[in-house]
């Protein structure tokens, strides 16, 4: 493979390596998974991109495309070597486009800059996953990415107008247009968003925006147990109130998020759920009310967030969850394992007493939080990484915990996508005739298999 | 092609037949375009389906799925012979699952019925074609179906959440599951909507379901041209709201509907938008106001519906205008040619004006009403049917209007789809590229292409 260095220097100058240190740097995703890849490369444009994949094309080297290396299942790390494409160098926003409500990216955008952008004109791009600091719309396209507001305002799917994909082979493509609605042959830009990389490398997006509500305001309810909590969940959405957020932090997380911040205000002596409802200031008013009124009889304790400063509190302590649980143990690693199941709502208690089962059994702290209102349940599990004892039942607890999801009709994966961490679930979680197709799809774009290859279970 | 008669007998029994009364009635769909089925088959099950399937795979027989044959570009039209496999007596509603947002049911449940069995739970299914007392789930899947409310809740596309899909060789697939949101591979969900039957026959649908709005308001604002309206439009979407519908009716169109019905409360000295807003009560009577004061300056005449009885009976009118038309010209007929073309929102003045200059300088009378919210705009243009001459116009007319949105960036179906009526286009409606790209789809999964053959210019 040394002879494609020579090439790749010509296309994109010293935004190519093949040094030992570049590529130990792109060896992984923020998952366990690593792959060392034999080059990096960062193109600027999309005529560049078309010009690496045709040169790996022909010399059949696999590449991975990678925006900030936030996800959480290996799909960005390159697992069969080859040429990892790092599209964060793309990052232009080329236009806010407010008459026709969209915007045009390159893949490289971070969210937040996103939507620091369009806050001037009232507008937003709503999914926001935990990581909107520094993910990039790229990768949000390539994972379907969601967050706490997809419950309201769906995944990222949503919101992809059109898509400049490179093919396999070079080949540039648009997969829609700046038209809101369309009805015009298949959906590629659907079947290009959450495929992880593996039919193209997209290099430009057209993203539908919506306006920023007028208000927004915070119920927090707290419940003795987790498996009330959810019934709770159920009762809200069956009423007709479809919060703007939906979100549980289980007793020990709260008290985690306590130990962070002595002074925020969340109770920690039981289940927490956050219902966040948003729209004109009378009706947030009147839905909270509404909801702490559905909640109060299973309830310990319900009440409204008092100000704006009281919710942002709240808000960012629960977007460092992720983060804050070193707190638990310091000696104790989380290892993103069995993290990202989703069941249909109703199925949650029951999820939720199979997860408390199974790790109360192997013996292995747990955090449960996520967004319940989706049906997703994140689970943090705690080892000491040096002890191979508790790899071993960390192992067997997160598969127990995607085959219960599985059993209860769920996803293994609701939001941080399969990459490698979830491939071997595939098979049953989408049946082997989908998967055939997926697979047949898959021949037919990529005939080489040079695009993320070992992916998806593909 | 006589030898499969004996075959489907066995699998149908009596719901298969070749006699040509039979087949006359199902040669096309709602369009003019034609063709004469061998057969016409009535599965009652997927198993029938399969088996229906695997017969004409073996037998490389065409096989055109059929809903309701409301469809306006072909679609449903057996051009290539074959079987016609109507889907109409698989209408079951299988499950209706308030606690998971969901419903389950089969393709030929008609959208008005399934409407009417959610409306005492309080919940509805948003996309509602003109079509809708008629019309089948399977038709609006196939043809990604929308109208009028979809600018604010999004078109069929964002409510499946399954499909059990029986694919050309017989083998069943599922494309996605009960889980609201999920990240697990490819997404056939998606890419199956709007394939109009080429890729596999829909036999089972998970949709999501909504809760009912609380209140609905009506603001009826008058133009004195159809290019202020559309300016007035786009300052409504800018400020901020997002009308749960936002219709409109040119001159022509509304002293038309007023001909049907003289009591009917619009005006008809100009050109109409209806702005409808959704929501809790407070929220509506505000919004209702801002667009009020939004359109007051460029219009005629800006006023908001009394009551609930003349909203019903404004909408009601509305989805009369197809049917409306024939009060022209008794002696002209409409026919459905460049009916469905849509545009980026800020382009519509430019659309309205570009179709008024060309149906003016052929002399054929146009009615232009439809979604402008979505950037959609239907026109009615009619002919004497027995005049070569005026067919010849018509043409044209249709023609230049379809490249007239292509140049302004928009698209030749918005919502009827692309059937054979508009399949010349698909080159440079979506780029000889993923017209490629969708070409090697329809082959991975339709090896021997006997899924409605002749469409979507694949």
């Amino acid at each position: 493979m040394s002879g494609i260095l020579e090439d790749l220097l010509e296309i994109v100058g010293s935004r190519a390596s093949s040094s030992i240190v570049e590529r130990r740097c792109y060896a992984a995703d923020a998952s366990q998974i690593e792959g060392l890849p034999d080059y990096v490369v960062r193109p600027k444009s999309t005529n560049e991109v078309s010009r690496i994949l045709r040169l790996c094309s022909r010399h059949q080297v696999p590449v991975t495309p990678r925006g900030a290396g936030t996800g959480l299942s290996g799909g960005a790390s390159p697992v069969k070597g080859g040429l990892v494409l790092d599209m964060s160098s793309m990052n232009r926003i080329i236009d806010i486009d407010i008459a026709n409500l969209q915007v045009i990216v390159e893949p490289g955008v971070v969210q937040e800059r996103l939507n620091l952008a369009l806050k001037p004109y009232g507008f937003f791009f709503p999914p926001d996953p935990g990581s909107s600091a520094v993910c990039t719309i790229g990768g949000m396209i390539s994972n379907n990415s969601s967050g706490m507001r997809c419950v309201k305002y769906g995944t990222t799917r949503s919101y992809v107008l059109d898509l400049e994909a490179v093919l396999a082979d070079g080949r540039v493509i648009h997969t829609g247009s700046k038209v809101l609605k369309s009805a015009a042959g298949y959906d590629l830009t659907r079947l290009f968003t959450g495929s992880e990389g593996t039919l193209g490398v997209i290099t430009r997006a057209g993203l539908k925006i919506v306006p920023l509500p007028r208000s927004r305001r915070l119920v927090l309810a707290c419940f003795e147990d987790a498996v009330i909590a959810g019934q709770a969940v159920l009762m809200v959405f069956s009423s007709g109130i479809t919060p703007s957020a939906c979100e549980i932090l289980d007793k020990t997380t709260c008290q985690v998020l306590k130990r962070c911040d002595p002074k925020l205000a969340i109770p920690d002596d039981g289940d927490l759920i956050l219902f966040e409802v948003d729209g004109p200031e009378n009706s947030t008013v009147k839905e909270c009310l509404h909801i702490a009124e559905i909640c109060s009889p299973l309830a310990l304790d319900v009440r409204v967030a008092k100000s704006q400063q009281e919710m942002d509190a709240i808000w960012a302590a629960r977007r460092l969850v992720g983060a804050a649980v070193a707190k638990i143990d310091p000696a104790k690693t989380r290892i993103y394992m069995g993290e990202d199941v989703g069941v249909p709502m109703s199925q949650i208690p029951a999820l939720i007493k199979r997860v408390q089962h199974i790790t109360a059994k192997l013996d292995i702290p747990a955090m449960k939080y996520g967004h319940i209102g989706d049906g997703n349940l994140h689970i943090a599990l705690f080892i000491d990484v040096m002890n191979e004892d508790q790899w071993e039942k960390l192992r067997i607890a997160a598969d127990r915990i995607h085959k219960a999801a599985l059993e209860l009709g769920g996803t293994v994966s609701t939001e941080h996508g399969i990459g490698l961490a979830r491939a071997q679930y595939m098979p049953e979680q989408v049946g082997q005739e989908a998967l055939q197709v997926m697979r047949s799809i898959k021949r037919a774009l990529d005939p080489n298999g040079i695009l993320n290859p070992g992916k998806l279970g593909l």
